[in-house]
């Protein structure tokens, strides 16, 4: 391995918890590129996590190790897995979280060697006492099979796909941003060239390809950075003008 | 090149955006040393940007690449910059970002050649899609000339100067950081050794030289880190205090 | 020297400050590993500055140097200093910021040879105009008997021990952290096997071993990662649920 390690955690930025990880892993691997992916994900908001993962993998060099810990589950019966990909490797909780990955898994492990993990083991922060000790490890050269025993039942999320229903195209609101940007779970081909997005009854017309297209203060809708349609307002913020919460429904009609 | 790549956006922590293109640079320069300036400019707030910029670039090493995107106009028509002072580099969008930069730019070039961008080009993050793959690019070795042509004619924003009036000199509130210190666009030499700072009506009292100076509690004027007149509470929150805000005004009197 | 800087201060993230940190440090020290401990010390709170260095730096490699800036003293009479233990060197306002370190401190020195600050020592920004160039200078090898005179007597905060009083032992709020887990300063031998952990005339019954033997939502207290009796609900968050505040008592009672 000699990609970045790369974090993403629901670790906030209030408390020491990220920083610690890092000098975990810089214990074992002192000259290892560490990158923070995100630490806001929302607590114990696995789904939230899984689709950041979704977005970002496919930026990442060959060789990156992911570090993910948003693990609602630590202490308790839930086990830690390794995973691989043709480019990447990832260390996560088993609860679904690398469920929705593009490229495909070649190869998953439980972290079960306890020889790996920290002398003394805490109850609330296994990414400090096991899942950092043991990437620092991954990122020294350790060979997964050292890991532990091939994983072949893991936890899994169903991935939020939109309904049809009545002519319509129904999905759900699936993140806001920092800009109050509203990503949704369709897609361009489910709008199409002749159909409308449709927010809560008001429709903001076909998909545009700019934000350019609209004037300032005007919600509009179009293909947002992930591929997923979004929805917007020009230099505004649609989430809070429409007080859009995660979830909510979003359809495609003629 | 051989600085660090220091980056600045309105990205705030709650997405992985700014993760993202980290690891888009990475893949061009994979040993690339990355530096967070700040990421909690305002949404499309480029002139707090240029502010932020014009008072960090002087504490960077010789050779720093400075990767900007604050990016109202993403989308639209205007062009990505490249500049280049005696000792450091610039990326950010053509909207006058770099406009407040104390050191002379000598050369300026639009990011124009598309080979250097990525494959497929979003309309919403071109952070992500030309201005990283650029910087890595240019920290890999890429000669500026690559980028495209010289930029003649660029945006760019006035310096919001101190207004004289009836014998006082009136400024502005430019920032209000973290602790509730409320920055002027006021210099030492515009209140003097015999003039008072006045904030709605209520005078500061001349310039102190410490924050030692006010009891605790107390509102005081001095002249902050960055040359400018601040507005402070010895170990309290002056913005709080007096609701200041963006803009107010701030004047210096006999 | 050879393990990377850690930085703790009470910047926060809306300006650029701990950015201009690192450029001053990499000035001196272009191939230093920077690691942000924690930014978001509450304003000017050394107290709490202490208790996440004492929580984090037996986590952190040999070679060490962490940089601690909560520095409400800033332009006034307190001094820098510098101190080292068997495995990390530290750098600090002499404010008992490192009070509370487990390791013996070996060895302080005053930081008081100017010929390695900057050349221009603003009165508000110590950081970057002493504290970063000192970082840089030591990173990259320089003696630490050239910093300045070894420093007999210097600023100390009292640890908030637990007291006994009518058969209880009463502690306090320490800590909450992002996810409303209240870290106390009661250690799982001041609860013991037979006792209850009462907060607000509530018993919150035993320490628990795992969230995971308390059902969604219901409060319990176990030992937390850093050692400390944690008061917490199972994804949930405590602090919000029961309105806690630090300061707040906490019993342990039969």
């Amino acid at each position: 391995m000699n990609g970045p390690i790369v974090l993403l955690t629901d670790f906030g930025s209030a408390d020491p918890y990220v920083g610690v990880m890092k000098g975990v892993i810089l214990q074992s691997a002192p000259s290892a590129a560490i990158v923070d992916l995100c630490h806001e994900v929302p607590p114990q908001d696995v789904r939230t996590a899984a689709l950041f993962l979704r977005a970002s993998v496919p930026y990442f060099p060959k060789g990156s190790l992911f570090v993910c810990v948003v693990d609602p589950g630590v202490g308790g019966a839930r086990q830690i897995l390794w995973a691989r990909t043709a480019r990447h490797q990832f260390l996560a909780p088993d609860n679904g979280l690398l469920s929705w990955i593009e490229e495909p898994i070649l190869e998953r492990r439980r972290v079960a060697n306890r020889k790996l993990w920290a002398d003394r083991i805490s109850s609330t922060f296994h990414g400090r006492d096991i899942i950092a000790p043991v990437a620092g490890r991954l990122a020294r050269g350790l060979a997964p099979a050292r890991l532990g025993p091939a994983a072949s039942k893991t936890a899994s999320l169903p991935w939020p796909s939109p309904r049809r229903a009545r002519g319509r195209l129904r999905g759900e609101l699936l993140w806001i941003d920092r800009f109050g940007n509203a990503v949704t779970n369709l897609r361009a081909g489910d709008v199409g060239a002749r159909r409308s997005v449709v927010f809560r009854g008001r429709s903001l017309g076909p998909l545009r390809t700019h934000y350019a297209e609209g004037r300032d203060g005007t919600a509009l809708a179009l293909v947002g950075s992930s591929g997923f349609v979004e929805l917007s307002v020009r230099n505004g913020d649609f989430a809070k003008r429409y007080r859009a919460s995660l979830g909510d429904p979003v359809e495609s009609t003629r």
